[in-house]
Protein backbone atom coordinates (compact mmCIF):
# COMPACT_ATOMS: atom_id res chain seq x y z
CA UNK A 1 0.00 0.00 0.00
CA UNK A 2 0.75 3.16 -1.14
CA UNK A 3 -0.18 6.83 -1.34
CA UNK A 4 -2.22 9.34 0.30
CA UNK A 5 -5.28 8.15 2.59
CA UNK A 6 -8.06 10.42 4.36
CA UNK A 7 -8.79 9.48 8.48
CA UNK A 8 -12.49 10.59 7.31
CA UNK A 9 -14.00 12.59 9.34
CA UNK A 10 -17.30 11.73 10.98
CA UNK A 11 -20.68 13.68 10.12
CA UNK A 12 -22.93 13.74 13.33
CA UNK A 13 -26.74 14.72 12.86
CA UNK A 14 -28.57 17.31 15.09
CA UNK A 15 -28.53 14.55 18.07
CA UNK A 16 -25.02 14.09 17.66
CA UNK A 17 -25.32 10.71 16.09
CA UNK A 18 -23.16 9.63 13.54
CA UNK A 19 -25.13 10.42 9.56
CA UNK A 20 -24.06 7.47 7.45
CA UNK A 21 -25.53 8.58 4.30
CA UNK A 22 -23.41 11.62 4.65
CA UNK A 23 -20.58 10.10 5.51
CA UNK A 24 -20.78 7.46 2.24
CA UNK A 25 -21.26 10.62 0.29
CA UNK A 26 -18.06 12.11 2.09
CA UNK A 27 -16.02 8.53 1.29
CA UNK A 28 -17.03 8.65 -2.40
CA UNK A 29 -15.58 12.36 -2.67
CA UNK A 30 -12.20 12.06 -0.83
CA UNK A 31 -11.44 9.15 -3.08
CA UNK A 32 -12.79 11.17 -6.20
CA UNK A 33 -10.37 14.02 -4.93
CA UNK A 34 -7.02 11.29 -5.52
CA UNK A 35 -7.08 9.57 -1.91
CA UNK A 36 -5.67 6.05 -2.78
CA UNK A 37 -7.96 4.57 0.50
CA UNK A 38 -9.48 5.71 3.07
CA UNK A 39 -8.76 5.65 6.74
CA UNK A 40 -11.87 5.57 8.67
CA UNK A 41 -12.42 5.83 12.68
CA UNK A 42 -8.71 7.87 13.55
CA UNK A 43 -7.80 10.17 15.35
CA UNK A 44 -9.47 12.70 12.88
CA UNK A 45 -12.78 10.60 12.92
CA UNK A 46 -13.64 11.28 16.52
CA UNK A 47 -13.42 7.11 16.37
CA UNK A 48 -12.82 6.82 20.08
CA UNK A 49 -15.55 9.40 20.68
CA UNK A 50 -17.71 6.45 18.79
CA UNK A 51 -19.34 3.56 20.19
CA UNK A 52 -18.21 0.24 18.70
CA UNK A 53 -22.08 -0.51 17.17
CA UNK A 54 -21.66 2.98 15.57
CA UNK A 55 -18.28 2.15 14.19
CA UNK A 56 -19.56 -1.38 12.54
CA UNK A 57 -22.64 0.71 11.13
CA UNK A 58 -20.72 3.22 9.63
CA UNK A 59 -18.36 0.45 8.24
CA UNK A 60 -21.00 -1.52 6.89
CA UNK A 61 -22.72 1.81 5.37
CA UNK A 62 -18.94 2.45 3.67
CA UNK A 63 -19.24 -1.26 1.87
CA UNK A 64 -23.13 -1.38 1.39
CA UNK A 65 -22.24 1.54 -0.91
CA UNK A 66 -19.79 -0.39 -2.79
CA UNK A 67 -16.74 1.28 -1.91
CA UNK A 68 -13.24 -1.60 -2.18
CA UNK A 69 -12.56 -3.02 1.23
CA UNK A 70 -9.05 -2.98 -0.63
CA UNK A 71 -9.85 0.94 -0.23
CA UNK A 72 -10.41 0.81 3.69
CA UNK A 73 -7.65 0.88 6.58
CA UNK A 74 -10.49 1.06 9.37
CA UNK A 75 -8.79 2.48 13.12
CA UNK A 76 -9.51 -0.57 15.45
CA UNK A 77 -7.81 0.02 18.28
CA UNK A 78 -9.57 0.87 21.62
CA UNK A 79 -7.97 0.77 25.03
CA UNK A 80 -10.36 -2.94 25.73
CA UNK A 81 -8.77 -5.74 24.16
CA UNK A 82 -12.11 -7.29 23.55
CA UNK A 83 -13.24 -3.98 21.50
CA UNK A 84 -10.24 -4.10 19.54
CA UNK A 85 -10.12 -7.95 18.01
CA UNK A 86 -13.63 -7.32 17.40
CA UNK A 87 -13.34 -4.14 15.22
CA UNK A 88 -10.12 -6.18 13.79
CA UNK A 89 -11.81 -9.56 13.06
CA UNK A 90 -14.68 -7.70 11.34
CA UNK A 91 -12.94 -5.18 9.18
CA UNK A 92 -10.26 -8.34 8.37
CA UNK A 93 -13.12 -10.28 7.39
CA UNK A 94 -14.75 -7.56 5.03
CA UNK A 95 -11.29 -8.11 3.12
CA UNK A 96 -9.96 -4.34 4.42
CA UNK A 97 -6.62 -3.70 2.77
CA UNK A 98 -5.72 -3.67 6.73
CA UNK A 99 -6.54 -1.70 9.76
CA UNK A 100 -4.94 1.19 11.67
CA UNK A 101 -4.38 -0.08 15.32
CA UNK A 102 -3.49 2.09 18.13
CA UNK A 103 -1.86 0.37 21.52
CA UNK A 104 -4.70 0.18 24.48
CA UNK A 105 -4.42 3.85 25.46
CA UNK A 106 -5.85 4.14 29.31
CA UNK A 107 -3.14 3.11 30.83
CA UNK A 108 -0.02 5.34 30.44
CA UNK A 109 4.27 4.12 31.18
CA UNK A 110 3.23 0.66 30.69
CA UNK A 111 5.55 -1.87 29.97
CA UNK A 112 7.16 -3.17 26.46
CA UNK A 113 6.15 -6.97 27.53
CA UNK A 114 2.06 -5.60 27.69
CA UNK A 115 2.40 -3.18 24.92
CA UNK A 116 3.55 -6.40 23.14
CA UNK A 117 0.77 -8.54 24.32
CA UNK A 118 -1.10 -5.75 23.90
CA UNK A 119 -0.95 -5.51 20.01
CA UNK A 120 -0.08 -9.33 19.74
CA UNK A 121 -3.25 -10.61 21.94
CA UNK A 122 -5.38 -8.55 19.66
CA UNK A 123 -4.20 -9.77 16.32
CA UNK A 124 -4.41 -13.25 18.54
CA UNK A 125 -8.85 -12.99 19.07
CA UNK A 126 -9.24 -11.40 15.45
CA UNK A 127 -7.72 -14.97 14.50
CA UNK A 128 -8.22 -14.21 10.79
CA UNK A 129 -5.53 -15.03 8.25
CA UNK A 130 -6.14 -12.14 5.73
CA UNK A 131 -5.44 -9.47 8.52
CA UNK A 132 -2.78 -6.79 7.50
CA UNK A 133 -1.78 -4.27 10.42
CA UNK A 134 -0.74 -0.97 10.49
CA UNK A 135 0.22 0.17 14.24
CA UNK A 136 -1.08 3.78 14.53
CA UNK A 137 2.05 5.66 16.97
CA UNK A 138 0.66 9.08 18.16
CA UNK A 139 1.99 9.25 21.51
CA UNK A 140 1.07 12.97 22.13
CA UNK A 141 -2.63 11.86 22.03
CA UNK A 142 -2.23 8.44 23.30
CA UNK A 143 -0.04 9.45 25.95
CA UNK A 144 1.58 5.50 24.80
CA UNK A 145 4.31 5.80 22.17
CA UNK A 146 5.22 2.53 20.50
CA UNK A 147 9.25 2.15 20.92
CA UNK A 148 11.10 0.04 17.90
CA UNK A 149 11.83 -2.47 20.17
CA UNK A 150 8.62 -3.84 20.19
CA UNK A 151 7.65 -3.03 16.42
CA UNK A 152 11.26 -5.17 15.92
CA UNK A 153 9.09 -8.10 18.20
CA UNK A 154 6.01 -8.07 16.19
CA UNK A 155 7.85 -7.86 12.69
CA UNK A 156 9.60 -11.38 13.96
CA UNK A 157 6.05 -12.30 15.53
CA UNK A 158 3.62 -11.76 12.93
CA UNK A 159 5.36 -11.24 9.71
CA UNK A 160 3.22 -10.26 6.64
CA UNK A 161 0.29 -9.65 9.52
CA UNK A 162 1.96 -6.37 11.05
CA UNK A 163 3.07 -4.93 7.52
CA UNK A 164 3.47 -1.00 8.36
CA UNK A 165 2.58 2.13 10.86
CA UNK A 166 1.65 5.17 10.86
CA UNK A 167 3.66 7.92 12.55
CA UNK A 168 2.23 11.18 13.55
CA UNK A 169 4.77 11.79 16.28
CA UNK A 170 5.74 14.58 14.13
CA UNK A 171 9.06 13.75 15.11
CA UNK A 172 10.55 12.63 11.88
CA UNK A 173 13.57 10.91 13.29
CA UNK A 174 11.92 8.23 14.48
CA UNK A 175 10.11 7.76 10.86
CA UNK A 176 13.65 7.86 9.76
CA UNK A 177 14.74 5.06 12.18
CA UNK A 178 11.98 2.90 11.75
CA UNK A 179 12.46 3.13 7.86
CA UNK A 180 16.23 2.32 8.39
CA UNK A 181 15.87 -0.58 11.13
CA UNK A 182 12.91 -1.99 8.89
CA UNK A 183 13.21 -2.92 5.37
CA UNK A 184 9.66 -3.47 3.74
CA UNK A 185 7.73 -1.93 6.33
CA UNK A 186 5.03 0.46 5.55
CA UNK A 187 5.87 4.04 6.58
CA UNK A 188 2.96 6.79 6.79
CA UNK A 189 3.96 9.81 8.30
CA UNK A 190 0.61 11.41 10.02
CA UNK A 191 1.60 14.96 8.47
CA UNK A 192 2.15 15.96 4.91
CA UNK A 193 4.53 18.19 6.44
CA UNK A 194 7.04 15.14 6.00
CA UNK A 195 5.57 13.33 3.06
CA UNK A 196 8.62 14.11 0.68
CA UNK A 197 10.80 14.02 3.20
CA UNK A 198 9.54 10.54 4.13
CA UNK A 199 8.75 9.42 0.54
CA UNK A 200 12.96 10.20 -0.47
CA UNK A 201 14.05 7.66 3.07
CA UNK A 202 11.26 5.51 1.16
CA UNK A 203 8.18 5.92 2.78
CA UNK A 204 4.96 4.54 1.52
CA UNK A 205 2.97 8.19 2.05
CA UNK A 206 1.26 9.88 4.21
CA UNK A 207 -1.94 9.72 6.24
CA UNK A 208 -3.02 13.04 6.93
CA UNK A 209 -6.34 15.05 8.87
CA UNK A 210 -6.33 17.46 6.03
CA UNK A 211 -6.70 15.08 3.33
CA UNK A 212 -10.30 15.48 4.24
CA UNK A 213 -9.84 19.26 2.54
CA UNK A 214 -6.94 18.97 0.14
CA UNK A 215 -6.31 15.15 -0.94
CA UNK A 216 -6.42 16.82 -4.58
CA UNK A 217 -3.11 18.85 -3.93
CA UNK A 218 -1.40 15.85 -1.40
CA UNK A 219 -2.11 13.31 -3.92
CA UNK A 220 -0.56 15.51 -6.66
CA UNK A 221 2.08 16.56 -4.66
CA UNK A 222 2.48 12.29 -3.74
CA UNK A 223 3.00 11.82 -7.31
CA UNK A 224 5.36 14.85 -8.67
CA UNK A 225 7.67 14.84 -5.65
CA UNK A 226 8.98 17.89 -5.85
CA UNK A 227 9.55 20.96 -3.47
CA UNK A 228 7.16 23.20 -5.21
CA UNK A 229 4.27 20.78 -4.76
CA UNK A 230 5.43 20.17 -0.78
CA UNK A 231 5.69 24.01 -0.16
CA UNK A 232 1.68 24.37 -1.80
CA UNK A 233 0.68 21.48 0.36
CA UNK A 234 2.35 23.00 3.09
CA UNK A 235 0.83 26.49 3.10
CA UNK A 236 -2.78 24.72 3.54
CA UNK A 237 -2.17 22.85 6.16
CA UNK A 238 -0.09 25.81 7.96
CA UNK A 239 -3.81 27.25 8.19
CA UNK A 240 -5.13 24.17 10.01
CA UNK A 241 -2.47 23.66 12.28
CA UNK A 242 -3.15 26.97 14.41
CA UNK A 243 -6.74 25.86 14.54
CA UNK A 244 -8.24 23.18 16.82
CA UNK A 245 -7.68 21.07 13.74
CA UNK A 246 -10.61 18.71 13.61
CA UNK A 247 -13.36 21.74 14.41
CA UNK A 248 -11.31 23.36 11.66
CA UNK A 249 -11.33 20.45 9.14
CA UNK A 250 -15.71 20.09 9.46
CA UNK A 251 -15.70 23.84 9.49
CA UNK A 252 -14.31 23.96 6.22
CA UNK A 253 -16.15 21.27 4.77
CA UNK A 254 -18.75 22.59 5.82
CA UNK A 255 -18.65 25.88 4.38
CA UNK A 256 -17.62 24.31 0.90
CA UNK A 257 -20.92 21.79 1.18
CA UNK A 258 -23.12 24.63 2.27
CA UNK A 259 -24.25 22.13 5.08
CA UNK A 260 -24.23 23.87 8.43
CA UNK A 261 -24.53 20.50 9.97
CA UNK A 262 -20.71 19.28 9.39
CA UNK A 263 -19.59 21.97 12.13
CA UNK A 264 -21.00 19.09 14.97
CA UNK A 265 -18.37 17.70 16.83
CA UNK A 266 -18.81 14.99 20.04
CA UNK A 267 -17.53 16.04 23.21
CA UNK A 268 -14.82 16.69 24.39
CA UNK A 269 -14.01 18.71 21.44
CA UNK A 270 -16.09 21.80 20.42
CA UNK A 271 -16.88 23.56 17.11
CA UNK A 272 -14.62 26.40 16.34
CA UNK A 273 -15.84 29.74 18.10
CA UNK A 274 -16.77 32.78 15.88
CA UNK A 275 -13.49 34.04 16.49
CA UNK A 276 -11.64 31.14 14.87
CA UNK A 277 -14.47 30.74 12.00
CA UNK A 278 -12.90 34.41 11.19
CA UNK A 279 -9.10 33.48 11.03
CA UNK A 280 -9.50 30.36 9.28
CA UNK A 281 -11.68 32.31 6.54
CA UNK A 282 -9.03 34.87 6.98
CA UNK A 283 -6.12 32.90 5.82
CA UNK A 284 -7.66 31.06 2.98
CA UNK A 285 -5.64 31.91 -0.12
CA UNK A 286 -6.95 34.06 -2.81
CA UNK B 1 -21.79 8.48 51.17
CA UNK B 2 -18.86 8.40 53.51
CA UNK B 3 -16.38 5.96 54.56
CA UNK B 4 -13.90 3.69 52.47
CA UNK B 5 -14.34 2.18 49.45
CA UNK B 6 -12.76 -0.55 47.25
CA UNK B 7 -12.08 -0.29 43.87
CA UNK B 8 -12.45 -3.69 43.13
CA UNK B 9 -10.25 -5.75 41.48
CA UNK B 10 -11.11 -8.07 38.36
CA UNK B 11 -10.60 -11.56 38.40
CA UNK B 12 -9.78 -13.30 34.71
CA UNK B 13 -9.75 -16.61 34.20
CA UNK B 14 -7.08 -18.71 32.06
CA UNK B 15 -8.49 -17.03 28.60
CA UNK B 16 -8.42 -13.60 30.27
CA UNK B 17 -12.45 -13.62 30.23
CA UNK B 18 -13.98 -12.03 33.53
CA UNK B 19 -14.50 -14.31 36.09
CA UNK B 20 -17.82 -12.90 37.67
CA UNK B 21 -18.28 -15.90 40.21
CA UNK B 22 -14.62 -15.39 41.44
CA UNK B 23 -15.67 -11.68 41.33
CA UNK B 24 -19.04 -11.66 43.28
CA UNK B 25 -17.59 -13.65 46.19
CA UNK B 26 -14.82 -11.18 46.27
CA UNK B 27 -17.20 -8.05 46.14
CA UNK B 28 -18.78 -9.98 49.41
CA UNK B 29 -15.40 -10.49 51.39
CA UNK B 30 -14.85 -7.11 50.98
CA UNK B 31 -17.95 -5.47 52.33
CA UNK B 32 -17.17 -8.32 55.41
CA UNK B 33 -13.76 -6.48 55.72
CA UNK B 34 -15.34 -3.29 56.24
CA UNK B 35 -15.92 -1.36 52.92
CA UNK B 36 -18.79 1.06 53.47
CA UNK B 37 -19.67 0.74 49.54
CA UNK B 38 -17.69 -0.92 46.52
CA UNK B 39 -16.32 1.22 43.34
CA UNK B 40 -16.19 -1.69 40.87
CA UNK B 41 -14.91 -0.29 37.49
CA UNK B 42 -12.52 1.69 38.63
CA UNK B 43 -8.75 1.87 37.06
CA UNK B 44 -7.64 -0.60 39.68
CA UNK B 45 -10.21 -2.52 38.63
CA UNK B 46 -8.92 -2.50 34.71
CA UNK B 47 -12.72 -1.08 33.78
CA UNK B 48 -11.20 0.28 30.12
CA UNK B 49 -9.61 -3.03 29.25
CA UNK B 50 -13.21 -4.49 30.00
CA UNK B 51 -15.53 -4.33 26.88
CA UNK B 52 -19.12 -2.62 28.05
CA UNK B 53 -20.73 -6.25 27.39
CA UNK B 54 -18.13 -7.28 30.16
CA UNK B 55 -18.51 -4.70 32.68
CA UNK B 56 -22.70 -4.95 32.45
CA UNK B 57 -22.44 -8.82 32.90
CA UNK B 58 -20.23 -8.33 35.99
CA UNK B 59 -22.48 -5.48 37.61
CA UNK B 60 -25.41 -7.95 36.69
CA UNK B 61 -23.59 -10.52 38.44
CA UNK B 62 -22.90 -8.89 41.82
CA UNK B 63 -26.66 -7.60 41.70
CA UNK B 64 -28.04 -11.07 41.17
CA UNK B 65 -26.03 -11.74 43.92
CA UNK B 66 -27.99 -9.77 46.31
CA UNK B 67 -25.53 -7.62 47.28
CA UNK B 68 -27.50 -3.74 47.50
CA UNK B 69 -27.00 -1.28 44.69
CA UNK B 70 -26.95 1.25 47.69
CA UNK B 71 -23.52 -0.28 48.72
CA UNK B 72 -22.45 0.29 44.85
CA UNK B 73 -20.61 2.82 42.80
CA UNK B 74 -19.56 1.59 39.77
CA UNK B 75 -17.40 3.48 37.35
CA UNK B 76 -19.62 4.39 34.26
CA UNK B 77 -16.53 7.03 32.08
CA UNK B 78 -15.83 6.00 29.07
CA UNK B 79 -14.23 8.04 25.87
CA UNK B 80 -17.33 7.23 23.90
CA UNK B 81 -20.02 9.53 25.18
CA UNK B 82 -22.73 6.68 24.28
CA UNK B 83 -20.73 4.35 26.36
CA UNK B 84 -20.85 6.30 29.31
CA UNK B 85 -24.08 7.34 29.25
CA UNK B 86 -25.19 3.20 28.52
CA UNK B 87 -23.02 1.98 31.59
CA UNK B 88 -24.47 5.61 33.51
CA UNK B 89 -28.47 4.83 32.56
CA UNK B 90 -27.75 1.02 33.78
CA UNK B 91 -26.29 1.78 36.91
CA UNK B 92 -28.79 4.59 37.98
CA UNK B 93 -31.93 2.37 37.09
CA UNK B 94 -30.51 -0.31 39.25
CA UNK B 95 -30.24 2.25 41.83
CA UNK B 96 -27.13 2.46 42.51
CA UNK B 97 -25.48 4.61 45.38
CA UNK B 98 -23.68 6.60 42.29
CA UNK B 99 -21.20 6.22 39.36
CA UNK B 100 -17.65 7.16 39.45
CA UNK B 101 -17.61 9.43 36.09
CA UNK B 102 -13.99 10.03 34.31
CA UNK B 103 -13.77 12.46 31.60
CA UNK B 104 -13.63 11.47 28.05
CA UNK B 105 -9.71 10.52 28.06
CA UNK B 106 -8.66 9.97 24.02
CA UNK B 107 -7.70 13.54 23.72
CA UNK B 108 -6.48 15.68 25.83
CA UNK B 109 -5.58 19.92 26.58
CA UNK B 110 -9.24 19.76 25.87
CA UNK B 111 -11.41 22.87 26.34
CA UNK B 112 -12.90 23.44 29.77
CA UNK B 113 -16.18 24.06 27.90
CA UNK B 114 -15.78 20.62 26.25
CA UNK B 115 -14.78 18.25 29.44
CA UNK B 116 -18.06 20.25 30.87
CA UNK B 117 -20.44 19.23 27.57
CA UNK B 118 -19.16 15.54 28.13
CA UNK B 119 -20.27 15.14 31.69
CA UNK B 120 -23.45 17.24 30.96
CA UNK B 121 -24.53 15.28 27.74
CA UNK B 122 -23.81 11.91 29.42
CA UNK B 123 -26.07 12.99 32.31
CA UNK B 124 -28.82 14.14 29.89
CA UNK B 125 -28.67 11.39 27.95
CA UNK B 126 -29.00 8.68 30.95
CA UNK B 127 -31.82 10.34 31.88
CA UNK B 128 -32.57 8.77 34.65
CA UNK B 129 -33.81 11.38 38.17
CA UNK B 130 -32.28 8.41 40.68
CA UNK B 131 -28.37 9.40 39.24
CA UNK B 132 -25.79 10.70 41.31
CA UNK B 133 -22.80 11.01 39.48
CA UNK B 134 -19.03 11.19 41.42
CA UNK B 135 -16.15 12.75 39.41
CA UNK B 136 -13.28 10.98 38.85
CA UNK B 137 -10.20 12.93 38.83
CA UNK B 138 -6.89 11.01 38.50
CA UNK B 139 -5.24 13.28 35.68
CA UNK B 140 -2.03 11.28 36.01
CA UNK B 141 -3.53 8.50 33.94
CA UNK B 142 -6.61 9.56 32.06
CA UNK B 143 -4.05 12.81 31.37
CA UNK B 144 -7.39 14.95 31.75
CA UNK B 145 -7.59 17.03 34.61
CA UNK B 146 -10.89 18.52 36.01
CA UNK B 147 -10.36 22.01 36.66
CA UNK B 148 -12.34 23.56 39.67
CA UNK B 149 -13.72 25.72 36.88
CA UNK B 150 -15.28 22.62 35.33
CA UNK B 151 -16.97 21.40 38.67
CA UNK B 152 -18.43 24.68 39.62
CA UNK B 153 -20.20 24.75 36.78
CA UNK B 154 -21.64 20.78 36.55
CA UNK B 155 -22.54 21.56 40.38
CA UNK B 156 -24.93 24.23 39.81
CA UNK B 157 -26.20 22.76 36.43
CA UNK B 158 -26.79 19.23 38.00
CA UNK B 159 -27.01 20.06 41.66
CA UNK B 160 -28.26 17.28 43.38
CA UNK B 161 -26.96 14.54 40.36
CA UNK B 162 -23.13 16.00 40.58
CA UNK B 163 -22.72 15.29 44.58
CA UNK B 164 -18.81 14.74 44.95
CA UNK B 165 -15.44 13.37 43.36
CA UNK B 166 -12.76 10.97 43.90
CA UNK B 167 -9.42 12.87 43.55
CA UNK B 168 -6.61 10.61 43.00
CA UNK B 169 -4.04 13.50 41.73
CA UNK B 170 -2.16 12.69 44.97
CA UNK B 171 -1.86 16.54 45.36
CA UNK B 172 -3.51 17.00 48.84
CA UNK B 173 -3.64 21.00 47.89
CA UNK B 174 -6.23 20.35 45.03
CA UNK B 175 -8.25 18.08 47.00
CA UNK B 176 -8.33 21.17 49.81
CA UNK B 177 -9.46 23.73 47.54
CA UNK B 178 -12.55 21.80 46.27
CA UNK B 179 -13.44 20.80 50.11
CA UNK B 180 -13.14 24.61 50.64
CA UNK B 181 -14.55 26.09 47.42
CA UNK B 182 -17.88 23.52 47.51
CA UNK B 183 -19.47 23.24 51.08
CA UNK B 184 -21.15 19.53 51.20
CA UNK B 185 -19.25 18.39 48.11
CA UNK B 186 -18.26 14.42 49.05
CA UNK B 187 -14.87 14.65 48.55
CA UNK B 188 -12.96 11.46 48.42
CA UNK B 189 -8.96 10.85 48.01
CA UNK B 190 -8.17 8.57 46.14
CA UNK B 191 -5.31 6.90 48.46
CA UNK B 192 -5.54 5.74 52.44
CA UNK B 193 -2.50 8.10 52.84
CA UNK B 194 -4.68 11.06 52.44
CA UNK B 195 -7.32 10.04 54.71
CA UNK B 196 -6.78 11.58 57.68
CA UNK B 197 -5.69 15.07 56.40
CA UNK B 198 -9.03 14.66 53.88
CA UNK B 199 -11.50 13.85 56.99
CA UNK B 200 -9.74 17.08 58.83
CA UNK B 201 -10.64 18.69 56.05
CA UNK B 202 -14.15 17.85 55.73
CA UNK B 203 -14.22 14.60 53.13
CA UNK B 204 -16.22 11.42 53.51
CA UNK B 205 -13.00 8.74 53.07
CA UNK B 206 -11.28 7.30 50.26
CA UNK B 207 -11.66 5.14 47.49
CA UNK B 208 -8.50 3.16 47.58
CA UNK B 209 -7.15 0.87 45.38
CA UNK B 210 -5.36 -1.07 48.72
CA UNK B 211 -9.22 -1.49 50.13
CA UNK B 212 -8.36 -4.84 47.76
CA UNK B 213 -6.03 -6.11 50.20
CA UNK B 214 -6.54 -3.98 53.56
CA UNK B 215 -9.75 -2.82 54.07
CA UNK B 216 -10.28 -3.66 57.58
CA UNK B 217 -7.35 -1.51 58.82
CA UNK B 218 -7.97 1.43 56.24
CA UNK B 219 -11.86 0.77 57.45
CA UNK B 220 -10.59 1.08 61.49
CA UNK B 221 -8.34 4.36 60.72
CA UNK B 222 -11.65 5.76 59.02
CA UNK B 223 -13.26 5.66 62.61
CA UNK B 224 -11.09 6.19 64.86
CA UNK B 225 -9.31 8.66 63.32
CA UNK B 226 -5.94 8.92 64.70
CA UNK B 227 -2.33 9.23 63.89
CA UNK B 228 -1.52 6.04 64.79
CA UNK B 229 -4.04 4.13 62.64
CA UNK B 230 -2.95 6.63 59.69
CA UNK B 231 0.61 5.11 59.99
CA UNK B 232 -0.39 1.61 60.34
CA UNK B 233 -2.10 1.48 57.10
CA UNK B 234 0.81 3.94 55.69
CA UNK B 235 3.11 1.47 55.99
CA UNK B 236 1.27 -1.25 54.11
CA UNK B 237 0.38 0.97 51.28
CA UNK B 238 4.34 2.06 50.76
CA UNK B 239 4.77 -2.03 50.19
CA UNK B 240 2.65 -1.45 47.43
CA UNK B 241 3.60 1.83 46.16
CA UNK B 242 7.01 0.47 45.07
CA UNK B 243 5.30 -1.59 42.52
CA UNK B 244 3.34 -1.85 39.44
CA UNK B 245 0.40 -1.24 41.96
CA UNK B 246 -2.84 -3.54 40.41
CA UNK B 247 -0.23 -6.57 39.76
CA UNK B 248 0.49 -6.04 42.97
CA UNK B 249 -2.80 -6.29 44.59
CA UNK B 250 -3.42 -9.16 42.45
CA UNK B 251 -0.76 -11.11 43.89
CA UNK B 252 -1.14 -10.44 47.27
CA UNK B 253 -4.80 -11.29 46.96
CA UNK B 254 -3.37 -14.88 44.48
CA UNK B 255 -1.19 -15.61 47.98
CA UNK B 256 -4.15 -14.92 50.42
CA UNK B 257 -6.38 -17.10 49.09
CA UNK B 258 -4.06 -19.69 47.45
CA UNK B 259 -5.61 -18.90 43.58
CA UNK B 260 -2.72 -18.37 41.29
CA UNK B 261 -5.53 -17.38 38.55
CA UNK B 262 -5.81 -14.30 40.85
CA UNK B 263 -2.31 -12.93 39.27
CA UNK B 264 -4.40 -12.36 35.42
CA UNK B 265 -4.22 -9.06 34.51
CA UNK B 266 -4.84 -8.18 30.68
CA UNK B 267 -2.62 -6.23 28.72
CA UNK B 268 -1.62 -3.53 28.43
CA UNK B 269 -0.53 -4.72 32.40
CA UNK B 270 1.62 -7.68 32.95
CA UNK B 271 1.75 -9.79 36.12
CA UNK B 272 4.52 -9.37 38.52
CA UNK B 273 7.96 -10.66 37.50
CA UNK B 274 9.58 -12.97 40.16
CA UNK B 275 11.98 -10.62 41.54
CA UNK B 276 8.80 -8.39 41.95
CA UNK B 277 7.16 -10.80 43.76
CA UNK B 278 9.67 -11.68 46.01
CA UNK B 279 10.02 -7.79 47.19
CA UNK B 280 6.58 -8.32 47.80
CA UNK B 281 6.51 -11.20 49.78
CA UNK B 282 9.95 -9.57 51.35
CA UNK B 283 8.42 -6.30 52.86
CA UNK B 284 5.40 -8.32 54.35
CA UNK B 285 5.48 -7.50 57.80
CA UNK B 286 6.51 -10.04 60.31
Amino acid sequence: MQGILAPVLTPFDRDLNPDAARFVRFCWSLLDDGCSALAPFGTTSEANSLSLDEREGLLDAVLDAGISPQRLVPGTGCSALPDTARLTRKAARAGCAGVLMLPPFYYKNVSAEGLYRGFAQAIDRAAEPRLRVYLYHIPQVSQVPIPLGVIARLLEAYPGVVVGIKDSSGDFANTRAMLRAFPGFEVFVGSEKFLLANLREGGAGCITATANVNAAAIARAFRERTEERQREIDRVRERFDKLPLIAALKEAVALRTGDDSWRAVRPPLVELSAEERRLLKASESP
